[in-house]
């Protein structure tokens, strides 16, 4: 799928929740253009992973359920950042390059958008025909509610992640690896032909996997710049859990390997080829950057030979 | 239905979708104890008016549907309560008696416990087994998102609601009656015992009238102080459309007392009736208070003796 298609679902989907109204501008801000959109993404390289015919009769459609799922996912991302990025939490004043909403319109602005942004990935949910909708209705408003990507952010602000690193695994599994398993495992739940518990309960590993591998891997690639925030130094897992981190990131990166080579998602494994080429693309020329904030502890060429691997670098 | 019941329903279905953290005090302070459970009344009033068999028959059971639906009305009321009391809307410091959650917690923890709320609210509707549960999703999250209740809240923050009394209506209509629609007419899907758009239809006219006018009596209680605050002095519609609100509280009331009539909601109509006797009791002794306030242009008798006469007083 092309990025420009996914934009334009966006834009279609959120033109037909909006009011005629000003405040249309902050949600357009918000969302458009869109970032990498790997959410979006991986929401239909599953569906054409696991049913390539239903895929290619419905990706032009921009009213498709999975068109719906897909929009939905990124409005909910959409929403998490504008909330993160308020004062009263992370205090952030750019996203994207550009100044964030709640500086661009205002923090009203901002919070009211977040709340109609997280209301209206449930409209689109709520618009999903398929057997198996509630199932997905279930899964999505579990994995996204207080014991799940909610109950990460808490983890983040009150300071418990960076306690311990079991703390620091736990937050990127709820904060990151729930959304993303809402994209892989929720558009399963609406792509596979037939109930498939073992196939799903191996998409759920899959998927935890690559939400945690790839927060750790983000993480790993903050630390390419040579001078760090004060933030960065405060939580940044590879510089107080260095040890564990290396150690599960390798130990994540074969694991996910062998069960991708299980599952067989080609298109999907492409969208984490191309996550792995663009990390790799910022770790490798730093890598004496990284070194050097590391003090040199880690033995990091093990899990860039992975990546490398992985990424078809 | 008794308030303890609407209680402990709420106390059951808050703790079973909160982890175990410290962050539950945080929920369960804002939600816990309830202030008068309006919306969730009117979900089981509904119900027992529309279906009093299957009403006696699910009451006492706290994983019924319509206590999900009751439920989750609440908690997405208190969402929005959380958000509005919060410095970068409102600002308000009490709520029910006690210091806003935002004050007695911090920010950032009001934020994400609203935004759990409101998650949660999703998760108890996605539990609802009825074959109507997908048009009840489709109508709460089209009535609470940004073509519903939250353009109700970027009308009055934007200060459009108080330029004309057309916008106050719109307002009103959004920001307080959208909510009472959906116990209203969202407790009628699955109440019903087969869909009946006729009676539909006219729920919910009766919702968004009753939604209305409980907002322009409330405005009007509000004048019963002899100090307004400034916000008060800005915002309050009597002292800005008098004339208008007078006309269309009276011609609401006796539309709505037509509907009440048509639709003979008993058990419904006992609940607004304790409503409009509250009201009374703050209005009535403070006539004076408010004639000051209105600078005795207004005849307030006939909405009162309208009042008097649905409220049994």
């Amino acid at each position: 799928m092309q990025t420009q298609q996914l934009e334009k679902m966006l834009a279609h989907h959120l033109a037909g929740n909006l009011p005629h109204h000003a405040i249309k501008d902050v949600y357009e801000y918000a969302v458009l253009p869109g970032g990498k959109l790997f959410r979006p993404h991986l929401v239909w390289s599953v569906f054409s992973d696991l049913n390539p015919e239903a895929f290619l009769a419905s990706k032009e459609n921009l009213n498709s359920n999975h068109a719906k799922l897909s929009s939905g996912v990124e409005f909910h991302h959409t929403y998490t950042l504008l909330h993160d990025d308020l004062p009263a939490m992370d205090n952030d004043l750019t996203r994207r390059g550009k100044p964030c909403t709640h500086i661009a319109y205002g923090e009203w602005q901002a919070l009211l958008a977040g709340d109609g942004l997280l209301n209206i990935s449930y409209q689109l949910l709520s618009k999903i025909n398929h057997p198996r909708s509630q199932d997905l209705f279930r899964f999505f408003s579990w994995a996204l509610g207080p014991k799940g990507l909610i109950h990460g952010q808490v983890l983040d602000l009150s300071h418990e992640m960076t306690k311990s690193f079991a703390n620091t695994l736990r937050t990127h599994e709820l904060k990151t690896a729930r959304l993303i398993q809402v994209a892989i495992l929720g558009s399963a739940l609406i792509s596979l032909l037939k109930k498939d518990a073992k196939k799903e309960k191996a998409l759920w590993r899959y998927s935890r996997l690559l939400g945690v591998n790839f927060q750790l891997i983000d993480d790993l690639s903050e630390l390419a710049e040579s001078e760090l925030s004060q933030h960065e130094l405060d939580v940044n897992p590879w510089l107080r859990f260095g040890e564990d981190c290396l150690l599960e990131t390798s130990r994540g990166l074969s694991e996910f390997a062998r069960l991708s080579g299980e599952l067989k998602l080609n298109n999907t494994d492409k969208i984490v080829a191309d996550y792995y080429a663009k990390m790799l693309s910022i770790i490798e020329p730093n890598l004496k950057t990284i070194n050097g904030h590391l003090k040199g502890r880690l033995d990091l060429a093990p899990v860039i030979l992975m990546m490398k691997t992985f990424g078809n670098v």
